[in-house]
């Protein structure tokens, strides 16, 4: 648990700042400032490497990862409920409309009680950051207060995290004991957060942010749309909601707008550089295209949608028109919490939309979708480079300019899941064995802007 | 790490003896021979159980599972490719005739040094029983020492263990570098393992079986099947194979043999009460009750197939056709040695043979194969008791003629990745989350025939 503000890092590892080859750093020197941004990386071949190394050295400012160490930029989880931290790995086994109405909104709805809300989210945020996620973007609740505590946690325990107050208040959607009261509500509440963390005294270097939050369409009035829109005209936050997640929510808004998920929000000003769409399964062609144009971004959830999406996202065809897209965990529509069963989880679904899934077609019947598989280096950039240009944000990578959000692998960790071989696993092999087989011993440590928070 | 043999032990936990239905054990009494079986298991409403818990314990041969920790039956895992364990998670990326040549036979073949085979083979067995799988359904290797050390390690290391010397002996279809010489030197390294393990001084209580083991019917010579056939009806021995997993494999079948793969395995004799096939994605509606009339088994591989395969294997129809199935990690063919995975991977590709894959296409049109899902319980059934149906074993379950395999989940660990609440999770719902959420630290105890083994 070492503080690397205003050290320098040697290190051996990974990262992607371009889709498709991995970066493989060895013995790098990485010096990273007091404000716990990366100032320079140095490679072993680069003038002047031997002398900072030295002179770091000399002055007891060089860290060195120990061998059997590899170090990976944090990972960006885009898509997390928080509330429903409580009920990972619960209810999967019932139908949606259950899930919701039995479930997941009556545990939403407890948030109201502050110390249910602290339990839960320090819970959360302590593991979430010991899973090697240095970054992630929430759904909270309706409620003021403990949508700030979660603010206050991540700030306290030092997780990058961009927090949104749901907005939810159609009542046709929503229930009686969990609803925004009015659109002015829902508006209302959304702004007070937002001043909430941008007043806040710990949050000077902006560590958390404020994300304006409208649950998904179905759940808000046009009204609250409209504000919201407004609101993130006027103060250039970041915007979150579900988009086109499965046959239903689709068919909702096409029936209820006359348009699509994407047509809908880029109406009311919700589609812009800074907007997330989670999900979005169903776009179509032209939904690409605007949301390409707008610079938003697509969060990837591809185990949630096995479970509630009736589909797969065809990520591939979205990468190759140059969306910007990152991925999720969706806690907890999907039963995991690691970014790294995120990563699995796109490469297996994306093979599974390849191929089809029925054995009683011929091939060329069961998918329509041949050339959609990605690789380990797809998934990886998605959970790093990916989520941070998602967010607009300089994290995701090992470059001058961008915060140290970083995780070490300890390959040899004794209860971890690991096996390197020496004369089998070389160069880029190495990172894929650690996007597979890595599990939570395996993360030694874990950084956020240089501090150490596991 | 207590051994529990002349034991008893107070439990709570789980078990599934009738598929679909999870029998919760709550301060259960197993009472476990000297032999490692279970002679009673007793609940708090029977009576006599205050009566016994009272002697067993003034005799010092009560166990007490601590508060927060949950038993479960001993994982079954049918299919593991046991020399591939060190490209685990790795060469996914490839396509498949890359991953069988460049990578799976060089690495399979280099088990002719037995250096290499005891360091690999060491690792496993020992990352298995660590991971909760206290009874493999192993391939080997052609070779006869490597082969022989895998048993030998088990023995010592107390897992139970089903192990086949690959036969592959068709030129056509096997590397140079990589075959049996002949027929006969198929069969006579499949009995000279048969007669190495029957024979072995350790395994009196026959903790590791030989299996019969034709890699699938391309990689054999007609003769070799025959041959095998006839030491499958004279020893009784397991069998397995491959049969019918990707498109290529079941059309190669159908070129030779003019006939599926069930068709000619029960052909050649080598469909019996005692045979797994692994993968059996393209089954057809004749083969399943080929299948079935035989009480063979169905090792279903649900990452590997997502990979390798081109389709999911219709685990919900061959459960309620009445197969025997149970559940394999393929390793490597997937890139998971847990069952935990195994578990989440089976229901979550259920759900997507159900809905299907293509987002652009009409739900209707989407899939065929309504009502394919499964949920938690029957991939904890298939786990256990579905695993030790397939092998004809008395394992899986607790009650009295079986053997004591379990784990004990500990919900509590520090590093695990359960989250238990306890207002929200009770009955099923836990063994739902443990499903789930659990990794190799929540597995605090593992014990196989009442042996501890982690
Ligand atoms: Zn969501
Ligand atoms: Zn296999």
């Amino acid at each position: 648990m070492t503080h690397l503000r205003g050290k320098t890092l040697l290190a051996s590892g990974f990262h992607m700042p371009e889709r498709g080859t991995v970066d493989e750093l060895t013995d790098a020197l990485i010096a990273i400032g007091a404000d716990g941004v990366i100032q320079s990386v140095r490679r072993p071949d680069e003038a002047g490497y031997e002398a900072e190394k030295r002179a770091r050295s000399a002055e007891g400012n060089l860290v060195t990862l120990p061998t059997g160490s590899f170090l990976l930029p944090g990972l960006v989880d885009l898509h997390v409920h928080a509330p429903q931290y409580p009920q990972l790995g619960q209810a999967l086994d019932v139908p949606l409309e259950v899930w919701l109405h039995q479930y997941t909104f009556p545990l939403e709805a407890r948030y109201a009680d502050i110390a249910f809300a602290r339990r839960s989210y320090g819970l959360l945020v302590d593991d979430l950051l010991a899973s090697g996620t240095t970054t992630a973007l929430y759904f909270a609740t309706i409620h003021q207060d403990a949508s700030r505590l979660l603010a206050d946690l991540c700030l306290e325990r030092g997780q990058r995290a961009l927090i949104g107050k749901v907005a939810m208040d159609n009542p046709d959607q929503c229930p009686d004991y969990y609803r925004d009261a009015s659109p002015e509500a829902a508006i209302g509440g959304t702004q007070a957060l937002i001043d909430y963390i941008h007043a806040h005294p710990d949050n000077e270097e902006r560590l958390v942010r404020p994300v304006i939050t409208p649950r998904f369409i179905p759940s808000c009035t046009d009204a609250a749309l409209e504000g919201l829109g407004a609101l993130a005209r006027s103060c250039g936050c970041h915007v979150q909601t579900h988009c086109s997640e499965s046959d239903w929510a689709h068919g909702y808004v096409l029936e209820r707008h006359g348009m699509t998920d994407t047509e809908s929000l880029d109406r009311f000003g919700l589609l812009g550089r800074r907007s997330v769409l989670a999900h979005a399964n169903f776009l179509t062609r032209l939904d690409m295209e605007t949301i390409r144009v707008r610079q938003a971004a697509v969060a990837h959830c591809p185990v949630s949608n096995a479970y509630f999406a009736n589909a797969v996202f065809p990520l591939k065809a979205a990468l190759e028109k140059g969306l910007h897209v990152g991925l999720g965990t969706d806690i907890s529509g999907g039963p995991i919490g690691s970014m790294f069963d995120a990563m699995r989880g796109a490469i297996m679904v994306s093979r599974m939309l390849e191929t089809g899934t029925d054995p009683d077609l011929p091939p060329e019947a069961r998918s329509r979708q041949s050339n959609s598989r990605v690789d380990f280096r797809d998934a990886f950039y998605l959970a790093t480079t990916g989520g941070g240009i998602a967010l607009d944000l300089p994290i995701g990578r090992f470059e001058p300019g961008y915060q140290f959000d970083a995780l070490a692998i300890d390959t040899t960790a004794e209860n971890g899941t690991i096996r390197l071989w020496d004369d089998l696993d070389r160069g880029d092999a190495v990172l894929q064995k650690i996007v597979y087989t890595a599990s939570k011993p395996n993360i030694a440590t874990v950084w956020v802007s240089g501090r150490p928070v596991k």
